[in-house]
């Protein structure tokens, strides 16, 4: 099952009698083979790679037995209708576009389950009591045109036009690449749904994180997409010299960031869901025998919800200036972001967790910190989302990202029995 | 006395009847005209500046009623004989470089209060039981050739010829530069005294911290230059995504470096002379959403003993050891550089306090935490060093750096009364 030359990947996905997670991580081999550099996958927006792939997984949908479009966003949608025309629609998805030098299963994981469970649903000729729409969103992770979010923004309705008018590094803009490339940006405020029409959004997905390893299980449920603040922040003290200062009469923005780099870890140790990160800290101009007279740190706060969150960062900043006080120095923050929660809807976790169990897995909940799809359609339609083990530590966005073929397979069979479970809406 | 358009700064000198304090201002103000750059003081080593001021301070000293010479390290050496031609000689020196946008009284206070004395006790016709050479050493700071005390280690006999290979950043070779100005390099070693005809080195110089400020105290006296050790720390923990990584689960080498930055402050904090300065601090590569996987820092220690410092410096490396291993990182040092305290003799201290008191001034001691062209002399000869009160705070390199006409007033009879007490040696 690892022949990943194999020109026509739809050949591999209909190879019967093979458990879904081989087939699965094998389909992720033959779509990795596309890429815009010869040492590592990478695949963004409208690239020859990217339209590659969005190809080959429209065959997979048609061989799956999917009526098959790619939309004005360069989604590839396939439909995989109810018996009953009046049903509503299950959306089942995830991207297919990847940072640079990416992993394999970032995005792509959760189109190939979905690929994987209705290719397997439309072989016995089950139908549902509503359509699903599997979706592979084109472009998710902001990489070339540096705004996340092209495809699902414009398939929930919160597509912005102004995105049009701007540019990649190389001076594309936008709205012309999408016409070169046959795609009809004016068309794309009308892929939006109704949300009367929906019966809610599932996705499944890698979880880039360490937690279902360290908890020793294949797949999670997700309880909600993390929101999160960020934040500039700047530490002003005193310069001085290094050796002529005493100790006690310094006013040291390096050593006062420190003591905010720790308040932040201690403030969210322990709190469920609450993760705080300092990623920049930098001395401007910092030279060995210089005591430090600026300071400046990022600041990203992310809980569950949006309480948890907010009461942290204003814990976080009320400490802050009290160490601030304390050492005669000043603090000054900037937000730079703020996201809301995106809560999982109870009755998809519940059905989740159900279809866990009769795996014979434990069910597990778990939120998930980083964005994805998903976001899009909270307060559009109710979402639902699946995590399967991350291996390698937990490491994603890097070659090193894995999923094991047992995990995919348990995730396959979670998916397929939820749809099962789902009554008509 | 603020006529700082004098052509002939030696005219300033002897106008009679003036209290030291607002000449050697005055004679500041004169040399600070004489800079590179039009909108500020620069005065590096062998530039048209710096030429001139070496001409201004030699004709002062002639004018002081010394015996001049600009020697083949552009040292300018006034030479104040004893009525005894077999006495030894004492050293009155300090530097008349500058750094870039300088201060008027780093080194130069030195020089002027030396000329203010030597010229009151030439014109009372007081000869002394030793020769005084007063040296204004032409390169202390290593602005321009990135090495300091070109001038002193060359009469310490410290001058390392390969020195002379070294260029400027435009270029130009530090020996081929001497050669064009009229010095001759080759002369170098010969500028080296024999320690044996040496009675001694003293030198007045601008604190450049606060101490005396905070004291209330126009002067202090130096117990000891203090030695520096300075390292490079390298902390590697793992990166990891800021929403998807529990606070729990993290090996975050930007906390771990805010945890040193702090026992570096708390070992140092309450222990007399000793100071630790985390100047450079830096996750590279650092991004708001990504746990910081490595963080680069630098480590100052000093203190007015060796043991102090070294003490300092083991247990800080163990406590980063301890932080290190606990949170799951690698620290990894490099020492930079090592440099030997420098305790000036008890003689001159004594002596210098007795002429402090006498001044009607508290005596007080305290380490000098900066380098200065004594540090050339510790191990050739005895070495003593008064401090001036620095105002705005010891704010020094810097045109913000200010002396009182008072404290450079109580430090010319300070000099004055010192060398009067000082015996044949």
């Amino acid at each position: 099952m690892t022949n990943a030359r194999l020109e026509n990947p739809a050949e591999l996905l209909q190879q019967a009698g093979h458990p879904f997670g081989e087939r699965i991580l094998a389909l992720a081999d033959v779509l990795a083979e596309r890429s815009e550099s010869p040492d590592g996958l990478t695949c963004t927006y409208l690239t020859p790679a990217h339209r590659a792939v969005a190809s080959m997984l429209a065959d997979c949908m048609r061989a799956a037995g999917m009526a098959v479009e790619t939309d004005a966003a360069a989604n590839v949608v396939g439909r995989y209708a109810s018996d009953d025309p009046h049903a509503r629609t299950l959306i089942v998805g995830s991207h297919y576009d990847t940072v640079r030098n990416a992993g394999k299963y970032d995005g792509r994981l959760g189109i190939l389950t979905g690929l994987i469970v209705i290719e397997h649903l439309n072989r016995l000729g089950r139908r549902l009591p509503f359509h699903v729409e599997l979706i592979a969103f084109s472009e998710e992770e902001g990489v070339r045109f540096s705004t996340p979010f092209i495809g699902s923004s414009a398939v929930a309705g919160r597509f912005d036009p102004a995105m049009l008018e701007v540019r990649d590094a190389a001076g594309f803009q936008l709205g012309a690449l999408m016409r070169e490339m046959g795609l009809d940006p004016e068309a794309i405020p009308a892929l939006a749904r109704d949300p009367a029409r929906l019966a809610g959004y599932l996705e499944v997905h890698i979880e880039q994180g360490p937690v279902l390893l360290e908890e020793n299980l294949p797949v999670g449920v997700v309880s909600a997409i993390a929101g999160a603040v960020r934040y500039t922040v700047n530490v002003t003290g005193q310069a001085g010299h290094a050796g002529t200062v005493p100790m006690g009469q310094r006013r040291d923005a390096g050593a006062a960031a420190a003591e905010m780099v720790l308040a932040v870890e201690r403030r969210c140790l322990g709190v469920p869901t609450l993760v705080g990160t300092v990623g920049r800290l930098l001395v401007p101009n910092g030279a060995v025998n210089v005591i430090p007279g600026r300071c400046e740190l990022s600041l990203d706060v992310r809980a569950a919800d949006d309480a948890t969150r907010d009461a942290a960062a204003a814990d976080i900043f009320r400490e802050f200036e009290t160490i601030a006080a304390r050492r005669g120095v000043t603090v000054e923050r900037q937000e730079t972001m703020r996201a809301p929660a995106a809560p999982c809807a109870p009755r998809f976790r519940s059905a989740l967790a159900q279809a866990v169990a009769a795996a014979g897995v434990r069910p597990f909940e778990l939120p998930s910190g980083a964005g994805h799809d998903a976001m899009m359609f909270s307060g559009v339609t109710d979402i639902g989302m699946l995590f399967v083990r991350c291996g390698n530590g937990g490491i994603s966005h890097n070659p090193l990202e894995t999923v094991t073929a047992a995990d995919a397979d348990v995730a396959a069979r979670v998916l397929l029995d939820t749809l099962s479970r789902l009554g008509a809406p």
